[in-house]
């Protein structure tokens, strides 16, 4: 029997941050199961150019029954599993190959937006019940996040059976605020979630998706709201 | 020559607003013109079950050649012109009517989502040169405001030729905030925009519309980002 | 029978501000009466250096009954009735003279703090009754008009009869945040509250000192909390 | 030669908060040591008729050269190194006993507020050197945290040689967000900080403290700005 495999995607680095907790978040669970599956990771490019052939090379190289992305959203308190991805690239910043695209398409007469396959909402039940603070988001932005996510929304409609996919918001890590050079005394630097913290929240989140997985076997997957 | 006009609506009062400024917005406006356009307007109820009838009638009265919709977001700083509307019903509240769905699609088998056909970036710069705070928003919720802004757009895609449409969310009223009975003296209430720098920025933004209109007219009416 | 005068400063623009409002503000009420009172305005130097005699002008000047200062609180979302100057100057920007102290006291050997002399929970409650977002605060910073607060408390501490004193710092013009160049068409700006607003706030508040004096007159003041 | 003692404070749950991460953090620490100084620890009862009494006990009891009290300032996003305490009890919830004043004095005749004795700006620096949140706060409020520090102050005030102290609030623990029961699943809940990372942030603060203390050894102890 093939080992079953999930797909967990953290990004590099980008703009004002040295370090990106997702990466750190993936790297740390290469290799840990959840029940039987086997949770391989990969760190993606903030790269709009890039971004597309490297998920699909993943994909076609851990042909993953599920596919979880994470992603930094400096300033957010909560893990915030996204419902909704948008066919908009609108760059706040550059992304790390200097392009900044505004009010574009990530496909060309795509739909204007998928709703994540995996069940957002069951997710956020999950994490919480883990004691993680976590929130029910419907915009991941319209930076190299939510082209991850609409990318493997888009991937998914044209393929069978689909692969169930969603994404995950992190906050940032307590040394990324504390280390700001220029943060006056009187102010703190917004919220924070160290990284053991985030580690049960994803934990947890995995074992939702893979719930869910094994509930909905066999059927075609809805998209979820 | 028959006189083209705009359907501006509001929405009533809900939940523990005793007003909405979104129907004052609008009512105030009535009979206005931008350019050689007459702005028509309505209060919609907050009952998702009368709100499709309710807006396809308006429609159906006003042939309208423009559509803004403007609804109450209490906790927000600035006029929130919305550039996305998902297929979910998921209410934090009640509606009038008392239903509370729960991650339900709007229309069965619709789109998972829409975005405005009204430029979004084009009318929160637009307001902003009024002298008017305003910001792009990618989420419009998924209460009925998002539910109105899914409906319009979806008439649209099914009709030629198309009627641009967008929302754009309100703040609370000063007097919202001053008169809430439990605000303890230390607490600010969050923040506020008095009417008439409202009406400052809606008429910002119809002229915009309009511009679009002119400008696009005879053309095909693309998505915005 | 002499003419009783209120005292009602604001402060010049600094930092990034090319306007204050809290200049606005008293300029458009100087000269109104309050009852029998006479509200004389002046706008405060910005300048640590400058500030001390200033006030001691104005009040040798003015001959006062009553002494309330406004200032810039860019991000507040209300008016902020302010109970509490410290004695300390810790200014996160440079005054407008270039001086930026650390952690220095206004006044060498001053107590550590003032509580306002005016009554600042019935000065809240006054701006809410008229429609308008207050809140009690209990830091003014450590800038200019923490500074001014501080002052005003110590004349009056060595000052037979006292003048009774307070503070309120006000919100940015909406003007002020929709036209910053920088600010991304996903920001919002932060809260703001138009001078109508303000202007209706600020009487409120004028009318309640004057109540508050006329109820303790011929009494000793105290701190009010 | 006598065990020199730091003594260092957390307070009971209260309100809505059936758990008080500073009692948590005080207990983790009991017994450590900050170089030869011994941490003792104590849980403070959220009664404002009690805490006096409980605190002049303490002190009697332990002696200490430094006091350091934590408390709970759920809301916040980093550690909050207090540098002010009023003379005002205004509270906006009932203390555990069910009192509830308004605006009245900790200390009747007492000075309007101290400043903390502990130097808060090099606290700040410390722990943000240590890779965790905080900022410099000039208002611990006017419940019962701000009460306990101004008491220790007010305590220091009439005795030779003081004892420098201090206080700083903490956020509220992830499992306490996440385990709410009425949160939205839209809503984050606020910013949280886990008990690992307060504790880092925490001995950092303690060290900072006792350096500031051998330092400042055989000479008089100055208000800290």
């Amino acid at each position: 029997m093939t080992q079953e495999t999930i797909l967990l995607t953290g990004f590099e680095p980008f703009g004002d941050h040295a370090i990106n907790p997702s990466a750190l978040v993936a790297e740390a669970l290469d290799g840990e199961r959840i029940g039987t599956m086997l949770i391989r990771t990969a760190t993606l490019p903030v790269d709009g150019a890039r971004i597309e052939a490297t998920l699909h090379e993943l994909i076609a190289l851990t042909k993953p029954r599920v596919v979880l992305a994470l992603g930094l959203a400096a300033g957010r308190a909560a893990l915030n599993v996204e419902r909704v991805a948008v066919n908009v690239r609108d760059y706040a910043i550059t992304d790390n190959a200097g392009a900044r695209p505004e009010g574009l398409p990530i496909v060309t007469d795509g739909p204007d937006a998928y709703l994540a396959t995996l069940p957002a909402a069951e997710i956020v039940r999950a994490i919480r019940a883990a004691g993680v603070p976590a929130r029910l988001s419907d915009s991941a932005g319209t930076y190299l996040c939510n082209q991850a996510l609409y990318l493997l929304c888009h991937f998914n409609a044209a393929r069978e059976p689909a692969v169930p996919c969603g994404f995950i918001h992190l906050p940032a890590l307590p040394a990324q605020v504390a280390s700001h050079q220029d943060l006056p005394l009187s102010q703190d630097g917004g919220p924070t979630m160290d990284l053991a913290t985030m580690l049960i929240g994803i934990r947890a989140a995995l074992a939702a998706a893979v719930r869910f997985l094994q509930e909905s076997d066999g059927q075609q997957l809805p998209s979820h709201r």
